[in-house]
């Protein structure tokens, strides 16, 4: 209905501002028209009355524990904290319980629950933990309170109907009200900025203003703060806070996701922020369903599902970009309440169900059940994960991130390529890194963060100092350092200024895709270019992985590849010198301060190869070498006095005082092994030799080949990026000619 | 029938000497009366259908790919190795595919591969490795030389009948004969003593002559060779090789196994011990039903069976007792034959089919027809594994090893304690130490081998070196380390003269399990004294381990008692002065120089504690220590030059100057976190204090506190064993008084 962004706003003020009717509750996730559908016709969505059945076995056996609303005292792991949280998911699912059921002692309890709270809060004054840039009252920092209010509101909401008016007056005269106030015009640094802490500030107080009619906190919540002026200042992760006039909701949704729905901190965080915008985006349906808001921006709502989908493995859970807990994955309860909404409020796209289904969990709402109702009736679509590019950056200007895939057999293989922005506070110092996965094994890892989010023994929960000093920086990366220094020297600010930048993708061959990458200023003076290959060559049952990483530099540097390989060392191409009896570490600074040196050998031949064991399965890599190459092998945890750090190998190729050098590398999963049957099936990979034809500041060119039979000939060109421009080069009596800026060939001996 | 094993022996003399019929073919592991059966009922036996199915489409691929019978050249894990192992395994299924099918193709495939190795046989010196202290001539050594034969012989008899007079002969002559002489009398080192190697060359031996029927072969392989006189070496694994006069099969059964079924070398080994037994026994079931051998030694057989089914964790993965490769199961081919063949020829015993469903495969001859066809009827039991103690030793009086269960809603806690012989070259010095399992979690683990079986890149497959130097050593295993010098100081053959002993259990108590053993002899003037109760504690929702392990020595000694917990540290009631920069071993020898020494902190409050997380759980370890103790953090993998070993922690508890020390250790496993959810779930410990209230010479009594709560009083006498004596103990005002040599008692605060 409103093609133009513009118009789309023009009639969002007028409709806000002009109508603000009385809200008939419950309205806001759960709606009363919902609930005619939902209690009629329970028995056809068996999804849904299973995930019923056991939120009510979960809130019962709260309501059996009693209520306790502690004073706030502890951080994320501790009592206080974990009190409240489970408080207010509680809340929430016991307003759905009670809606659905009937059962008034649902009612009654979320009412028993929000006095206790309406007693303590006006008596609180900031929680007493100083570690966040804007402490909350409940909890240690604001944005738990946000999570609070988002998830209270809608408990409001189911039983608002049963309260009187003076009981209605008083919790929000003592507890929702000033709530929203402390959330919002308290504190501005956290409120009224484009960042996903203030999304958060934004739906609770405006999903708190639907269910109280108040004109003014949904204004507040849409726009930002009236008459605020613009000032800055940095938040814990390192983060800028830019304080501004454009703030709320509606800006948030223009600036937190780019054109194709990614999120700039990476899927972790793309999860948990994307939550209030659903939540509240889902409320202003059922509240306001003239704004169409999952229309809004051409559907960015959805794009941000599904590009979260589109960016995880085989099992799905998300590859660890950026600050990341591993494990994370689309059974998150933020993509369950995302998927219904999105299938349920934009266009009832069948493949969302294979992967509602997946999650065998949906939300007690109308979109919940309907996605249940849509599964029973075998209306699900498979949600096909194709190689794919996402632009970062709010305007797509900011590089991005890509996904090579390739199925074999019953196997995925499935490569994560990051290009884009810094990340903010939760970026990491790793442009042109990947991971690389078969299945939902990792053969090269993205170390995450160092973090264990909530669990109290390890700070509280919060980003430990190895954060910082271990897995943001460069080394902790399957990328290039640079003279062993962090990229941007490690500065995130700096790292803000410059994406890097796409330079070519073809996915068009479904048995060889390509993209690549270029970055210029992570390192000044400093040309990065990187090209992976994700090639089915029929002398191997897994696809390969070639890649292709050309370095070119003003002054000649060293340049450091690690292979952030997993478990077990099998074999090596060349000796390796091995410390036995004492360990040092590998460097002082820039994440390197944080291994320890286990040996090194000197490349003797080129392809040198390495292979290691993990999972059941072999990996054989295959690399070019010059001769002073070296390989340094080493094992995570070195100034780790606190044991934080997960104590894992890796190896790097390191090439001395180079101003033009080239990495090729071939990467290689074959055989397997059982320790039942201990019979190992192909524990050699076939074959790979490689040659260089060409390396310069134009072109590079090589020639790879497996088991002596397939001939792989790649040609890249490095400055145009022009489709249809011939290349040629030729060297002795070799002719190279090719269209596009990257081409790969295959031959046969 | 036979009662007396005297009787039986004579009687079996009287039958083997009397009787050699005209055999039947096929009539050794299949029959014709089996297949007449099979072949009517195939359509009520699901199982043994999907087997077949399974088997037939397997070596139909290893028949399109060719026959090769390559030269013998290769270690396990190379190439003809691997093609020679591929084929014995492969002609024996095909043989049985011949006969079910009645498809030409199978037997006339099988007859030219064994003409093919006809061709070979004669020709072929010893293997050219010269590893073996036996080589054979198809592999590296007659063992796996005597698999082949044991498994050909199966083929041979499948496609009997369907060869000509002529064509037997030339097999029988330039093969079959020259191949049972070389196992036996050209190779009496491997042939005639008694050992498991042994015993794969008795029923190569026996089960060929059975299918040519000749006798002087069936009572080489019933007896041993004729005439041989006794003499002693050694083997590779440093086992004293005695050639005995007492020899061949029926001295191998009644040698091999305890008198509860336990194999010395421990469940890994016996997997693979028991498979000649089984094969040869079901032969001579078939071929000389007379002599009842499944009756033999009061059903010897089946009680190795059902005691290797019980010392598996809750997956049915074997507890890595001594040279053990993880992960080897109740699914190796060995033991699916083996749980058919004992519910076939043993009493049908329906807890039987529960282990055979789990396998999911049965054999195909008629034990795993009417195994199948069982399950299919519904008569399947549930194999109920209880907390068990196994004797070790032919005799039953070498010690033991028990296993400790309990059940804890869907889960299963489990602990394997062993304090038995030496087990040979096989045998680790670990005497009176555990590994703990939740379900098939390991808590503490037991390193088991440092080996990769068959994988060529790892030195063929064999044992590495680190083997010896550190999987073998006292240090390994969760066991006390005297002076940092192993058990028997790392002697093998000072280890066989003597086993630790049995001391007390008390398993009938559902809610309180106890085993106890001592050893006198692992370390010259020390007593060693361990108690393991396993206890159900209302404050813990998984039971509790407590492991009171008394030390008392003539001369003041250091001891350290090893953690070896899993994975990633969390917290400790201590401070840790961590090595930030550099490391070194711990030690020189015995193991410690495999160690790196992380870190290390002085005990200044008892109890002390330690906290990790693994596979989801947390675990609290609580400590009772003196004022000098100290706790050492360490990691495996110093002098390490070829990467074999695996880098996993360890922390140790070190006692100093002691005459008469006590660990009193508490093990709790609480809580869980997923980083789906992010929300842990009791992250710490219940409270738990720790008393002694007495350890000296005679009595050991401690207290044990949980969360204020409950308190344990565990009374030990050290000496006494008589069941009814009353034990008194005073001091102070307080009296202790109990009956049987432990006790333990709860009151409530």
């Amino acid at each position: 209905m409103f093609r133009s962004h513009t118009l789309f706003i023009l009639f969002l003020l007028f409709s806000i501002f002009i109508k603000v009717e009385a809200q008939r509750h419950p309205g806001l996730t759960l709606t009363q028209d919902g609930l005619k559908i939902i209690k009629k016709n329970i028995n056809h969505a068996p999804l849904f009355k299973i995930t019923y059945n056991d939120v009510k076995a979960e809130v019962d056996k709260w309501m059996l524990s009693g209520i306790s609303v502690p004073l706030p005292k502890d951080m994320p792991g501790g009592f206080s904290h974990e009190v409240h949280k489970k408080n207010y998911l509680m809340l929430q699912a016991a307003g759905n319980i009670y809606q659905i059921s009937g059962e008034k002692k649902y009612a009654s309890n979320i009412h028993k629950v929000l006095l206790a709270y309406a007693q303590l809060y006006p008596g609180l004054s900031k929680h007493p933990s100083t570690r966040s840039y804007a402490p909350g009252k409940i909890f240690w920092q604001c944005l738990n309170d946000a999570n609070w209010l988002v998830y209270v509101s809608q408990a409001y909401d189911c039983i608002y109907e049963s309260l009187s008016q003076t009981e209605r007056s008083y919790l929000e005269t003592n507890l929702f009200r000033p709530f929203a106030d402390f959330l919002s015009i308290e504190n501005p640094a956290f409120y009224n900025r484009i960042h996903n802490h203030s999304t958060w500030g934004n739906a609770a107080v405006g999903m708190m203003a639907l269910v109280m009619g108040d004109k003014d906190l949904l204004d507040r919540a849409m726009y930002g703060i009236k008459g605020m002026s613009a000032l800055s200042e940095f938040d814990n992760d390192g983060g800028r806070i830019e304080i501004n006039k454009k703030a709320g909701f509606l800006a948030q949704i223009d600036d937190a996701f780019s054109p194709d729905g990614y999120y700039f901190e990476g899927p972790y965080y793309q999860r948990y922020a994307l939550s209030p915008f659903i939540l509240f985006s889902q409320a202003l349906a059922n509240c306001k369903p003239e704004l169409q808001i999952f229309s809004y921006r051409d559907h960015i709502l959805k794009k941000a599902v599904t590009s979260l989908i589109n960016l995880s493995d085989s099992k799905g859970q998300f590859f660890p970009v950026n600050d990341a807990q591993k494990g994370m994955s689309i059974h998150s309860r933020e993509l369950i309440a995302a998927v219904d909404a999105v299938y349920f409020y934009d266009g009832k796209d069948p493949s969302l169900l294979s992967i509602a289904a997946q999650q065998g969990i949906v939300t007690l709402d109308l979109s919940g059940f309907e996605t249940a109702r849509a599964i029973h009736q075998g209306k699900v679509k498979s949600f096909i994960k194709n190689s794919i590019n996402f632009r970062d950056g709010s305007d797509g200007k900011g590089g991005g991130i890509s996904v090579l895939r390739s199925q074999s057999g019953n196997r995925e293989f499935s490569c994560c390529f990051k290009y884009g922005v810094q990340g903010s506070g939760h970026g990491h110092f790793d442009r042109l890194s990947f991971s690389l996965y078969l299945d939902d094994e990792e053969i090269l890892q993205d170390y995450g963060s160092a973090r264990w989010v909530n669990i109290d023994q390890k700070q509280g929960g919060i980003y430990l100092k190895e954060n910082q000093t271990w897995a943001k920086q460069t080394i902790a990366h399957n990328t290039v350092t640079i003279n062993e220094k962090s990229q941007f020297n490690g500065n995130t600010q700096n790292g803000e200024l410059h994406a890097s930048d796409y330079f070519f993708s073809d996915f068009s061959n479904p048995d060889i895709k390509i993209v690549s990458a270029k970055d210029s200023r992570a390192y000044a003076g400093v040309e990065l270019h990187r090209t992976l290959f994700m090639v089915h060559d029929d002398l191997f049952k897994q696809p390969i992985l070639i890649d292709i990483f050309g370095i070119t530099s003003d002054s000649s540097v060293n340049a450091d590849l690690p292979f952030h390989f997993k478990t077990q060392y099998m074999a090596s191409s060349f000796p390796i010198d091995v410390e036995t009896t004492s360990l040092k570490t590998l460097g002082s600074s820039s994440g390197y301060q944080h291994l320890w040196k286990e040996g090194s050998g000197k490349l003797n031949q080129s392809p040198y190869s390495v292979t290691w064991f993990s999972d059941g399965m072999f990996t054989t890599q295959y690399g070019l070498s010059d001769d002073d190459d070296e390989v340094i092998f080493a094992r995570i945890g070195a100034n780790d006095p606190d044991f934080n750090l997960r104590k894992e190998p890796l190896y790097i190729h390191r090439k001395k005082n180079k101003k033009n050098a080239v990495f090729v590398n071939v990467i290689c999963t074959h055989g397997a092994y059982n320790p039942v049957d201990e019979i190992p099936n192909q524990p050699y990979s076939a074959s790979v030799k490689i040659k260089l034809k060409c390396h310069n500041q134009q072109y590079t060119i090589a020639e790879i080949t497996t088991a002596d039979k397939n001939i792989w000939t790649i040609m890249i060109s490095h400055d145009d990026v022009g489709l249809n421009k011939v290349h040629r080069y030729e060297v002795g009596n070799l002719k190279f000619e090719w269209e596009k800026p990257i081409s790969i060939v295959k031959t046969i001996k």
